[in-house]
Order: structure tokens, then C-alpha cells, then sequence
């Protein structure tokens, strides 16, 4: 099995184009996972429906062009809000079995250090009752164990845990916030990974607690969705495939040096300018970001909390910069609101790179 | 003279507590000249009053410190937009006579190369009629001449010319779009710093020809000015003081590294990192941005030209964490709207930078 | 044949589970028309996918339940912006073939005056180099014209011309303003309805001469049409059913009176506190609003223009109060921007009214 | 002492030149109470400060033009928010000492029934501890019962309780939201007036109990404010002046005859169709507008909840329609958020009339 990642640009929410072109490059029947991340452009408001769209069309192309049990075995992840330096665009990250002969051809066997590894889980639909409750964390924790075994890895092995969380109860009309719902399934994934002490995450910790977190895992939550979705990514020993990934803690929505670090680390090179050499080689960089919990940054006051927009739109829209400074391009995967992912105001940077000239012909 | 810049933090538009401490240690017997540069933190919207709330207060504060003569002076400058990473504050810059005993004391000299020197001029009320027009360059052009002559620079000394313009002629209710109003202040400044040719600037080309722009200039458009006003800094050799100006034109939105030349080229140390070693030696990082006429970055598609929001807000956002990633504080005075300022979708870089350790005692 | 109109709501801009049920009540082999009118609840701004949404999906329920015939004899128009009082919901209007039994039953014969019939046009693809000129304007003329036969209306018989005409052009990409696709599109209708001099419909009056507009057309801009698509409402005399529809001009956005009259016309009994008896029997009401184009309402200063947001939401958001406390609901679907459908500032209320009690058992 | 109302608009919140000449016109020696309601043009967001502006210059008019003292004795309202059909503009409410010769003239008597009268009260600061408490309720009732005092009214003679009250303590950073603000004012104003029963004026109840409400009170609450401020309005028996004062409960936001029996009761006339037949006889009209905690309207879903805009700011505009349309201008001061001032959903109407041509010449 070797994992691919395909990035497409899109012309708008409802544009599938670019998207069935690298459908299209896959033989559904060796496709064993199958992954969609999605940046789609709405206003990121409560009246914003471009996921809704998106996500719509992307579910159409993937059963017209794979079919329905590649549909099934697929995790769609769309996260609203492409703003600032941000280019809308998604991630096609496919899990497929080898065509023969290029195995054999492969004689240089499989990379030192392993290669990128995806596994993924999905807990069994989460009741009204259970919303935001220890249970919602204990179907997080299931569901993320479930993707790291998928995938092959161990919990340390694993470099992004990455968590879709519902916001409601489908069998009765309850419903938590968007914090609170993240809150819960970054604590099942910390569980998950063992990152926390079990006798920690209780209730009152929930979104309070915040120096409770889990160091790999990204959430995202979602009012569509019935289950908690799991996509588990990591360097697997053994693995077959070339890319390397790498992730690491950001101290805050300034860390520009910790994205490099990152980079590096996923095997990018960087200029004596600080910036990545060759950006085609970065097959995707996915950055949560977030704000502190008074609204400062550096021990200075910033309007994340006191504007008329949305944190997360300012967060986004900052780290788009950012981490678009390093990488010379607006394709990354920004989103926001670190809960219990980071240190209060931190956040996650996730590369994954392609082996350079050098090293591939090594 | 020397001229001093402080900055100050603000708790809302209208709050005048700090900006009050720094007018307090100002003698105003000694004060040639005062600009005062504020970012306010309203919506940026069409309907946002913070920044005439804070025009309001700030005159006030200097009336009741400094009297009508030194407010006479002052050329203020309230710019609305401090989201993302930056923190709402301001610049007061003072152009002061020495006291006798320090200037005396004084043995080392002027700085070789210079020191920070700043000027002032203003137009005369720009009519309906004018508006928009050649006139209106002309008249911006001649307040830069002004001003340049008050700092007591040569054209190709000055480092940044900061042109305040009006939209809306005060005999007659004609009104220019923001983006004209500044294409007109930028292109006088253009011709007054002797960087464009005097014969492409025809009207067919304001706001249009994007080859045709000023490597030095920030402008800034203002419905309340009556008049053009401008304020020139940049380095004049034998000044006293020790501030060090540098200024340099930016690529794009996302070039970090040019910002980071501009404040190396002004004195301030770099880590290996790529971050600004001792934040407190910036007296003062201005940095206007840009988006390119087409909404593209790099190439690829942003939705700055497609959003509910206005582009100049996206591009504010970007820099400051592009800005403030490299300076490792929120403290810079971002706008956006780099029209006949920079290339199509550039921008431009000032940094004023205070001596060292080592400098300041060799 | 016969017009019936059935209305539903929705839960979201993707929820066709209540249209779904209406089109279940219809025999696709005696739909000769139809015609699906919503309102979305997106934000209305430039990144609003709400009506993209909710016309993919419903395309997806017409074809599923009436199959691809009557989808290309179905008009869609969906229109972005439910606020205020307004309930999201749509129009389904069917132009059916009667069941013989049932038609043999009826030996009351036609109603006198008429009953309401429909019609559809549609033009051409509209060239790049055609949209906003004189050859758009030719377009919809035409597209009117055949939407009046094909409802077999007199011009002068028509009370409504529903008019969607695209922003682009398919060929290359040529873009002008929805107030620009509005006014060719209005001034399409005025001609086909006899209702201007063709003399003065010339470019330098394109949005501009405001004493020039039709008196029953509301026009609509559509960034995803490629055709002029017209809907044609009014009573034939002679025609079978017995809805009945009448329209009339309003003043401004305050004229509940004129929305009062139309109703009263349409045949809707009022109460003597000026509310409609029994809004059951009012089948469909929409209203076309619009400001004053120096965004004055009855010589006072409004701040349509001069407020962070659209004029149109502001105008949409009045009339749903206006025209709802007179129809004591928020089922209406309320339009803004009357150019060339109204005097400056004024607009369009069309009814369609059920028969009551005693007329039905006549 | 007779209570007159002028009105001003203002070209920007900035702007007090119409305000300044209503203040000439009045001789501070004759002012006893003197009150300034104002609805302001900013954007209704956090980050509006265009209330702040207007604040700060009324004052400063004030002070100017009728001195220390009588800035004392007056009772500042500004409330931002002036969408939709509303022109921005304020209300400047004096009660003044008739100068001898005109009372001596005035052979005529009070009028029967009584003419309007006016009383403030102020609490005391409002500490941290005691915001949003049963303490806060109970300073709320003492200002109240104080400006029912003042007034010279019994409890059942008021017609409006204006009531402003404050977000923050003034001691420590503690802060309720603005429902949970208004909720303490409200009560407290319906303790006074003897509207409800002490017994639930409990916490519990704050916000919750939606059955228990003033049905005379209008609240705002305000970041600035350290103190409840009341201004009270009613008839007094005995009053001279001849303005007539009527209040009336709101089903919902849509109830235009709730609106014309209040208009009706203060001794307006209207015409057949539902319109003020002079609407310069209508010295004031407020209205203060809610929406059901559930969103919807008359039994249907409305958007007000689910958009991207606050749902004041929906119900802003749509009663401005409402009422607008009756009284045929847009000089109503519309606010919004009913919570314990009406039923769930429901508003208060207040009128203030001149008396007619006949009445006048009787």
C-alpha cells in the first residue's frame, strides 16, 4: 500500500473539476482509503452553506468516478474559510495497492525512517444525550484507536490525528457549540494517543482546562455529520511510498519558526532566507492556529476578541500569511480554534513532503 | 533637532491615556514639529467612526499638554484597521531642540550616514473642481516638495513621504472613490521625489497604469482632510539624534525576506531565525500591502477580491502576521492599498531602528 | 389547463424534502409548465452559495420525480436573501392539464375576468459581447414576447414579467453589474410590454434615466444563467382555475397602502385594521423594492447607502415588515433594486389570490 | 413646568449642528430636567464606537451652550442602530419653566387628562459584585420609583420608563451580556411600576421567565454607563404644555394596528388607509421591537436567529418598516431585544402627539 497526496484548486464550492481529473487517475479497486480535505470560500458565518455545496458535489464525483464502496471507505473533511492569502483548494490523500509491476521495479525497497501511513475510524452515531458529554470523548478515543490500528502505527507513530466531531444529536435536537464539540474530540484523541491523564479529563475540564491537550491532533467540528471520522496520518516503517511526514507544536499565530522547523524535519530545504526552497515538493502543510483565551498575542492587546468578525477569521487570515511566507504559496490547509490541541493560543503545524532529485534517485 | 518617536497602546479609540504620558514629557517650547500616526480598531467599514472619534480625542490631548501653537504643527494620522495580529497603538513622532546641557554633553557627533529628520507641508484646500484631477497631483506634489525641504532633505534622501489626502472637495459635495484619492496623493509624491516621469502622469493613467509608481510613498485617503498633508523621514547627514530610517519596496503580500532586509538595512539584528533580535530597538515598522488587480497571489487564486470583506482588510490581516512574525510583536502600523506605492499586488517596508548596546556606546 | 400555485418551506438551502411532496402531487404527463420561485438564506453578500445549493438540489428533485421532460420545461428562479420577517421558502407553479373528470365536473364554466395563466421564454445564449447592450436588451424583448404567447396573453394582459438574465457572458469572460444585467433586462420587458418608447431605450439611459421603466416586471441577475429566461404571469380570459392575480406600482418601501390595493384587487378580503383576512387565500405574494438613488425615503436622509451593508438587505429587510404586517405572514418573496421596474425608489407588488368561501361555492 | 420635544437629524454621529440650534433655543435658567435621545449611524457591532462619538459631543454641545449645571440635570441616550427605513436623528426632551407672560396668556387651563410630564432618577454606581444581581434589580426600582417621583406621576400615570443600565462594574472587570443587563433594568422597572410579582423577580428568572414583564419599560444597556439612569414619561393631571402621551404592548414585530391604537390614543388622526394624517403632530414615537426566543414569527421560521447578522439588527429594520409605514418617515427611534419589557416576541409602542389645529384652538 502507498499513500498519494493530489492537491486541486477549485473555481468555486460547487467546482469538481480538478477534483475528477485526479478522481479519474485512480483504479478504483486498488484504492483501500480514501480522504477528501477541503478549503471551501463561504463568509464562514452560520449562513454560510459553500461546505454544504462542496461537499455535496465532491460525494457525486467520488461515486461517479470510483463508485459506491469507495464512497463508503472515503472520509470527507471540508472546512469552511479560505481566506486571506489562502487559495481554495483541497487535498486528495488516496491509499492504494501498487500495480505489480512497479513493485517489482522498486528495488530500492522501502524508506529509512518509514513512509506516510493512513488509517481511518468512525464511531457509531453519537446520541443527543451523549453530545459533549465523557461519552462523546470515549467514541472520540475509540474511533481515533480504531485509525491508528488502520494505519498501521503505533499511537506514538502517529503525526496527526486528524477529528470530525459532531456538533448535534441526530436522534434528538441538542446541540453544543463548535468549541465544545472540538473541545471533546481533541480530548478523545489526546486519550487516544496518550497524550493525558485519564483522571484529568472530566466535564469541568472541557474547554476550561487548558493545559490539557493533545500535541498531534487537529478537530474540526461539523453540524452535518452523525459520527465522529478519524484520519490518521504517520511515517510507517516499512511502508511503501516516498513521502515523509513531520509535525510539531506552534507556540502561537506568530511561530514562523516552528513551521520551518516542521518543514525541515518533513525533509523540505529551506533558504538561507528562511523560506522553503522548492514548494513542489511540500505535498501539503496543514496548520491549526489559534488564539489566546484573552485575546492577547505577545503580552499585547489584539481585536481577535473585540471585533465584529470571528477569531478564527482573524486567526486564519494571520497564519495564511505566516506560514504562506514560508512555503511561497497559498495553498495550505489554515483553520482555527486550538482547543485542547495546543497550549492556550498555540497550534499544530503538519508537512508532508515528496523526496527531493537527490534523494529519489539515491 | 532631534527627532523621537514613542509609541503608545491604546484601550479604545477613545482612550488617550497613554498617548497623554508621552505629550506630558514634551516641552513644548522645544517642539518644531508632531506627527502622530494611529491605527484605530473600528470595522474599516463605511460606517466605522473609531477613526473620528480618535482625530477627536487625540487634538484635544494635544491642545490641553501642548497649546494651540504646537497643535497648529501636528500633522495627525488616524488609520482604521488594526485586525489579525496587530495591536491598536500609535506612533508620536517629535522633531525637538536639544537641551543645551545634553546637546553639549554630546562629544560623539552626528551619526555617520545621518540620523532620523522629519518635515512637514500641506496643501491648499483642494477644491470640488480638482479633485481627483492633475491639479490635485500638482498639489500633493508640492506639499512633498515642501516637506522635503522642511526636513532638510534631498529628494533621494527621503525615506518615506506619508501623503494624507482628501476625498471630497469642501466648496462643492464631488467625491472620489478611496483608490483615486490615493492615486493622485502617490503620484504627486512620485514627481515631487523624482521617480516617475512627469509625462505619463496623465489622467488615462491614475488609478490604471500600474507600472507607473513611487518606491517611498504611503498614502492615505481621508474624508474629513481638507487638504494635502505630508510627512517626510529619512536619514540627514549630520542630524543629531540616533534614530536610523530604511525603507525598500516588497515584493508581495507574503515577502517576509524584504522586510527583513529593510529592518537590517535600518540596524536592527536578526536571529538565525529570521526574527528581529532585540523588538525594543524598532521605534517604528510601517509597512504598506497590496493586491494584485487580478486577486492572484503567487499565481494562484485568493478570494480577497470575492469575499464579503474588503480586500484591503484580507491584505491587513496577512501582513500583520507576516510582518509580525519577522518583528515578534503586533505593534506595526499595517494599511493596504498600494496603489501607484508599489508594483501591481507590492508594497512597501519602513523601519526606524535605535542604536544598540554597542552602537550606542562607541 | 390550469395554474395552480402550491407554496413550501424549507428547513435550509439544501432541504427539498417539503418541495419534494409538492411535486409528488403532480402527473408529469400533464405538466405542460413550471416554475419554482425561492428564497435562500444566504448571506447575500458576493460569497453567499446558498442559491447555487438550493437550485442544484432542486434540479435534483425535479428530475427525480418528473423526470427530464418537465425539467427543461421548468423555469428556476432562486433568489438570495430571506431576512427579517421573511420565512425561507418557494413558489411551486404548475400549468397542468385537467383530469377529464374533473373538467367535466366543473359546469360552472371559466371565471369571468379570466383566470391566471403562465408562460415562459427563454432567449438564446447571451454573447460576451452582447451583455448590457442594446443586443441584451433586444434578448429579453424577445424572450418577453414569447413568454406572453406562450401564456396566451395579450401585452396588455400581462400583471407580471418575471425576468432572470445572466451577469456573464458564456463565451468570454465579460462581466457587468447586477444593477447593469437589471436595467437591460427591464427595459427588455418595458419594450415587449409597450410599455416605453423604444426611441429612448439607448445605452446613455442603461440605469441611468430613471423616468423610464415597465410598471409589471421584476427582473432578476444571474451569475450562473447563460440565457434570458422569462416567466410570464396574468388572467386569461376564458382560462380554466381560479386563482387570480393582479399587480400595481408602490411609491416606496413604506407604501403599504399600494400593497393593500393590489390584494384588495387580486380579490383578498382586509380587515378594518388594514390586514388580510385570511392569508390562506393569498396564493403567492412578491414584492420588487428599491431605494432612492441619493438614498432618501420621504426627504429624509436613510443610510441605505452610507452602511456596511448592501442597500438591497436593508430594502428586503423593510419590505418584509411593510408588506407583512399587512399579509400577517412572512411567506412573501421580497426582491430589491426596482431599476427600470419603478419610478426612483419605488417598486412592484403582484398577488395571487384563491377564491373565498362564497365565490368557490358559487 | 412644560415638558416640549424637538427632534434633529444629524448628518454623521459627529454632527451637532441641528442639535446646537434646538439647545439655543432654550434658556438654561428655565431648564429643570433636560433629556437627549439619539439613534446613532455605526454599524450596531462590537466594534462600533459611532455611540461613543455621539456621546462625547453632545456633551460637549450641552456644556457649551447651557453650562455645567444643566449637563447635570440631563439624562443621555444613545443608541446605535439607525437601519432600514430610519433617518438617524435624536430627540431633545426639556422641561422648562414657562416664561410668566406666555403663562399668564394662557387662559385656556391644563388641559384635561393631563399633559406630559417627565422625571430622571439616578442609582448609584453599580458595583462588580452587584451587576446582573437581585441588588442590581433593586437599584434599577429605586431609580425608577425616583423618576416616577420626580415626574410628579403615581405609578399608574406612567406611560414610559426609559431605563439605561450598565454592562460593567466600575470597581472590577466583571461584565453581563447585554440581555442579561437589560433583563435586571427591566425588572426592576416592573417592580416599580407595580407590574409583577416580587415573589419571581428571582435569579432564576433573569432572562428565562419570559411570562414576567413590564409593560411600560423600554431598557438599554450601555459600556459606559457606571449607574442606572432613568428618564420617566406620563401625563399629568394638572400639567401645563399640551403634549399627549400613549403607550400600548406590541403583539410582535409585525403589528402595525398595535402601533395605530397607541398613535390614536395620544390624539393622532389617521387616515382611511392606515396612515398618520399629520405627521408633524407626532412629536415622538418609539418603539421598542423583540423576536421570539425560538425564531420564529406568526408559527413560521425566520432567519433572524440563523443569519450572520445580530437579530436586533433584523428586527431594527423590519420595524422600521412597520411603523414606518404608518407614521410615513422614518423618524422613529426603533430599538430592539424586549426581554422582560414585553411577552416573548412582543414590543412596546410609545407616542407622543401635538394637539391638532381644532384642539388647539379650542
Amino acid at each position: 500500500m502507498t499513500v498519494r497526496i493530489d492537491s486541486f484548486d477549485t473555481a468555486g464550492p460547487g467546482d469538481t473539476a480538478a477534483l475528477s481529473a485526479c478522481l479519474d487517475a485512480l483504479d478504483p479497486a486498488r484504492v483501500r482509503r480514501l480522504a477528501l480535505l477541503v478549503k471551501t470560500e463561504g463568509s464562514a458565518d452560520t449562513n454560510d452553506f459553500s461546505r454544504e455545496l462542496a461537499s455535496w458535489r465532491a460525494r457525486e464525483a467520488v461515486l461517479a468516478r470510483l463508485g459506491t464502496e469507495v464512497l463508503e471507505r472515503t472520509v470527507f473533511l471540508h472546512s469552511t474559510g479560505a481566506e486571506g492569502a489562502m487559495t481554495p483548494f483541497g487535498y486528495l490523500i488516496a491509499d492504494v495497492a501498487e500495480e505489480p509491476a512497479a513493485a517489482a521495479q522498486d528495488a530500492s525497497g522501502p524508506a529509512p525512517g518509514g513512509a506516510l501511513s493512513m488509517g481511518v475510524g468512525r464511531s457509531r452515531t453519537v446520541r443527543g444525550s451523549e453530545i459533549g458529554s465523557p461519552q462523546h470523548v470515549a467514541l472520540a478515543e475509540r474511533a481515533v484507536a480504531d485509525a491508528v490500528a488502520d494505519a498501521g502505527l503505533t499511537p506514538q507513530q502517529v503525526a496527526l490525528a486528524l477529528v470530525k466531531t459532531p456538533l448535534t444529536g441526530h436522534d434528538e435536537p441538542v446541540r453544543v457549540t463548535s468549541a465544545q464539540a472540538k473541545a471533546v474530540g481533541a480530548l478523545g484523541a489526546a486519550l487516544a494517543l496518550g497524550e493525558v491523564d485519564p483522571a484529568r479529563v472530566v466535564p469541568a475540564a472541557f474547554g476550561r482546562d487548558l493545559t490539557l491537550y493533545s500535541r498531534r491532533t487537529m478537530v474540526f467540528s461539523s453540524s452535518e455529520a452523525a459520527r465522529v471520522e478519524v484520519l490518521v496520518l504517520g511515517n510507517r516503517p516499512g511502508a511503501t511510498g516516498t513521502l515523509r511526514i513531520a509535525s510539531g507544536q506552534l507556540a502561537d499565530v506568530l511561530d514562523a519558526p516552528g513551521i520551518r522547523r516542521v518543514l525541515a524535519a518533513a525533509g523540505a530545504g529551506l533558504t538561507a532566507e528562511g523560506t522553503v526552497r522548492d514548494p513542489d515538493r511540500v505535498a501539503a502543510l496543514l496548520v491549526k492556529a489559534g488564539h489566546r483565551h484573552d485575546g492577547t498575542l505577545r503580552g499585547a492587546r489584539t481585536t481577535v476578541l473585540t471585533s465584529h468578525l470571528d477569531p478564527d477569521k482573524h486567526i486564519r487570515m494571520v497564519m495564511s500569511g505566516v506560514a504562506g511566507s514560508v512555503l511561497g504559496s497559498g495553498r495550505i490547509f489554515v483553520s482555527a480554534n486550538s482547543v485542547h490541541q495546543a497550549s492556550d493560543g498555540g497550534g499544530l503545524c503538519v508537512a508532508v513532503v515528496r523526496p527531493g532529485a537527490a534523494e529519489a534517485g539515491a
